[in-house]
């Protein structure tokens, strides 16, 4: 076991690309931050994907849900991520984050939902026998104070939009990548619409991968007013993930 | 005059989520860091638009021009960017950057082109009258071996795409950001074409900004094997800007 501390801390700078029209970081950046870090922490932990890929294992981003408390962080502002393990089943791992504004004060958590799978079988591993089950001396009793994600079903049959994959969806592995998702669920709103409200949860739940060569459909259900369940399907058949877009009654700080 | 050298050098690490199918960063992550390092250099100089945006002044981007000598830094690959101010014209400065490899090898350069405006009247002003020509004094001799930014004409009639505005393409001021033109005209090209040729030179010339209430619509002229001119109006009318894309012969090393 590590000497290191079971709290990974992380310093960030809202840079000016990275803002939306509020000039405050956009979900798509932060959830870009969040994976980095979970990345950065598992990897000094012995957990990397470098070490795993090795060892023919890889980490599988299964839930993303963040909450927010207050204004994400505004244009050149600096921020702190902190992440830390909460729970390791045999199949998932719970991992947490929270985000510090620059005064240290927690304006968004987050919880993940991750499995390790055998990179030749693309099976589901036992997380206790890697390593000795050394992950589990990382679990971490700090509290999330946000709910867990839930359950996200779709009953519309009518897509809201159809859009190809094109390149810049692509990551690494060829499949359309886990936070261009999160950039296309919100483009399904009108600008309007996020102008009025400010978006205080956001879930993806991912089930599936997205080639270059399939189509990306959205589906939408109106939950009720300011919550909506959004499904993602290729070619209009296989569901590749799912997501619950709640806003806030309040209107936006701009 | 400050201390500083007059060539300013950033660190980065090529994020997961910032490399495209070939693993390696994409145009639009690398003119991010460009646009980041330009604020950065011109910030510690005195001419950063925080400073500038209190005297009613702001730096507009006209120009940028990209060009590949070799394969861009590979996902986790860290890399460092120069940059260094060539010219200052009386309306318009030059200032160029190298991209160098974790060996310290350039493995690409870029040009851009910028102009000071006055934000009460949106004009341009004289670079020479502000604070007191100093910028004058950070001039750099550094060679930058590519070629100027060109002029950029495009003939077609029929946009080969027309996309509306959304959310995730508006930054701080509500138009469409510089970078996001980047994705957008990349993404006009079917993902086979870039699986098969690599950008070797990638131009933007900035000419009007883009609300959330304008569409995009994009011609592309065809001007010979692997050179592509392509032209974004707002509207189907009015020009917010030009790009060049030229692919190189060789294909990708993936």
């Amino acid at each position: 076991m590590s000497e290191l501390g079971k709290i990974g801390t992380y310093q960030f700078v809202t840079e000016p690309f990275h803002v939306d029209f509020t000039g405050h970081i956009t979900l798509g950046v932060l959830g870009n931050h969040l994976l980095n870090v979970a990345g950065f922490h598992s990897h000094d932990r012995g957990f990397g994907i470098d070490r795993l890929n090795k060892e023919h294992y890889t980490w599988v981003l299964s839930r993303l849900a963040l909450e927010m408390l207050s204004d994400l962080p505004y244009q050149y502002e600096p921020f702190t991520i902190e992440t830390w393990v909460e729970n390791v089943y045999r199949l998932f791992t719970d991992r947490n984050f929270a985000v510090l504004d620059k005064e240290g004060k927690p304006v968004a958590y987050a919880r993940s939902v991750w499995a390790m799978i055998d990179t030749d079988t693309r099976k589901p591993v036992d997380l206790m026998a890697i390593h000795d089950g050394d992950i589990a001396g990382y679990i971490c009793d700090k509290v999330c104070p946000i709910e867990k994600p839930s359950r996200i079903k779709v009953s519309s049959k009518e897509p809201a939009e159809v859009l190809p994959v094109r390149y810049s969806d692509l990551d690494i592995n060829g499949h359309v990548n886990s936070i261009r998702y999160i950039e296309h669920i919100l483009d399904l709103f009108p600008v309007d619409t996020l102008k009025k409200q400010r978006v205080r949860r956001f879930e993806m739940a991912y089930v599936a991968e997205t080639l270059a060569t399939d189509s990306m459909a959205f589906y939408i259900d109106k939950v009720e007013e300011g919550h909506y369940d959004v499904e993602v399907k290729k070619n209009l058949a296989e569901t590749v993930c799912r997501s619950k877009v709640v806003f806030d009654d309040l209107p936006l700080a701009v």
